[in-house]
């Protein structure tokens, strides 16, 4: 049996284009003792994923002539780990390819639900990044001003609505005055903020007029240099993500007030994944599965259909199409 | 009544020079209701004196024409608060004067004990800093390497003991061959970085092979940045202060690696003033007198004789003149 797969042919040098990635038409692997083999349904698409290209992270670096990493959903074809079945379904970093082998024990099994492409987004990696991220990193409380970045994106949008239901004041920062105005006629955001209009320090200042108590950064730069300023005694930012850097040559700098601002203002900065809170990600789940079933959280999804589309989907990404959380569906 | 004391004659537009203070012959005040009169023993020289000056801080800005606010140490001489009497000791923001008329509400009453000078260095806000700062923030345990910047100033050599003390592998930054000697001929620390020879990142590396756990940072800038790339994963970085910052004018940029560094090693990089803590400030104390009677923590001070010497004592501060707490004696 032959598979196609997505290599990455060569290293982007600044912003990612298609060419960076070739189709290859493979033998699909067969599993070895321990190892199970998916077909691929769907293909997350994340920030993160060209941030890998670029060096060893949280995880190694992607290969020039590897497969392309990326979390998937696929359903088990063949297994031969004791936790697995056929017609199971999982979750893991099968990369883009319509099949996969993968060692058990880097698999997640899935809980089969409709629609299938929750189990990527408002129940998968994205939906727990925001959940613990804001929870337990950004511990904001009723009546506090919390701001989001890339609100329109994949973690951003769940962040904001999340938010909300906490009580709390909630800000959107996100790309272009279309994603603004979804923010806040269809989220509910209080305000949002248009990073590409310009004046991005006073658009922020009079979209919080108390101040900023909780930044949840996914993008570092410009606006985290904004919000740092703006931020209140005993603020606390959750870094989640610093996308402004990652389709680009390194930033020559940091952002201004680092650290003065931090000693200043007694600020509470904190990195995070969101495997460092698996241990409670069935409570997290239940939760995330109630404030949906309430209608309190809008599922906000971008599926694109073919896998062929996997490149152009990525590039999109980096460059701010999407709202919600992009996936491509691959059967 | 009339007293020495120094005003702020003009805001310094770069580093600080003596003649931004201005020597005056004025009258002292009578106490109020509630208020104190106390005669100055001792005042302390911080780096945080220099960053009043620029703008408000935790505190309001040090205005031109007013009297230039510090901490001291001084005896009670006349008193209408009910909690203070002639001849007690208390310290206080009783600013550059030989004596001051304060809210009894603003000191804090000290025990008398021997030497005085102990009572601003390492039983004042500079122990308790050390103190508050790597137990609450820096969390360190036994075995984890940590880093101190300002090593040899007054804060930064109390962290490096308490740090030995817990078990850590202690390792200081600062400035010139002299200090770096001391450190680790006199205080014992592991290894020490002249930031000032040129190669910090690689200089920081070599002290420091199995990564940094804790990095307590008095400076901000370049030995900030030098040492959130080699944070170990789940690091956590006490932000105390950023002198480097204070004595020039505002860095154009901040570190490299925010918040970059901070998402993928998972860091928490927290601020600090040593008053969140003082709720806690007997049991410190407690500890602090336990460690220096047990010739575990050596008490290093820079004593200068002579009031009209403050204008110096804080330049050459600035210019990292001292070892340990400097304060200028004043009766």
């Amino acid at each position: 049996m032959t598979h196609r797969r997505f290599v990455l042919a060569r290293v982007p040098a600044g912003a990612l284009t298609e060419d960076c990635f070739r189709l290859e038409e493979a033998p699909a692997a067969e599993p070895k003792e321990g190892e199970v083999l998916l077909r691929s349904l769907y293909v997350s698409l994340d920030a993160a994923n060209r941030a890998w290209m670029q060096g060893a992270t949280y995880r190694a670096a992607v290969e020039p002539g590897g497969v392309m990493a990326g979390g998937a959903l696929g359903e088990v074809v063949a297994s031969r780990h004791p936790a697995f079945e056929p017609g199971d379904l999982a979750s893991g970093d099968l990369g883009w390819q319509e099949y996969a082998v993968i060692p058990g024990k880097a698999l997640m099994k899935e809980t089969r639900s409709e629609p299938l492409s929750h189990l990527l987004s408002i129940y998968g990696i994205t939906g727990l990044t925001a959940y613990f991220g804001l929870l337990e990193v950004g511990q904001p409380t009723a009546g506090e001003t919390l701001v989001v970045s890339a609100a329109a994106g994949a973690v951003g949008n769940v962040v904001g609505q999340i938010g909300k239901i906490l009580g709390c004041r909630v800000v959107g920062v996100a790309g272009g005055p279309e994603k603004c105005r979804w923010l806040t006629d269809e989220l509910g955001f209080a305000a949002a903020v248009d990073y590409k209009a310009g004046s991005l320090f006073k658009s922020l200042r009079a979209a919080c007029p108390q101040g900023i108590d909780v930044y949840f950064d996914n993008v570092g730069g410009d606006v985290f240099e904004a919000a740092l300023f703006q931020m209140n005694l005993r603020g606390r930012i959750a870094c989640c993500g610093a996308v402004s850097g990652y389709d680009s040559a390194p930033p020559a700098h940091g952002p201004r007030g680092v650290p003065g601002m931090i000693v200043v203002k007694r600020l509470s900065v904190r990195g995070f994944i969101v495997m460092d809170f698996f241990a409670r990600r069935a409570q997290a789940l239940a939760q995330l599965q109630a404030w949906v079933s309430e209608g309190k959280i809008k599922v906000v999804e971008d599926v694109i259909d073919g896998f062929a589309k996997l490149p152009a989907a990525l590039v999109g990404l980096l460059h701010g199409e999407n709202r919600g959380k992009r996936m491509v569906r691959v059967a």
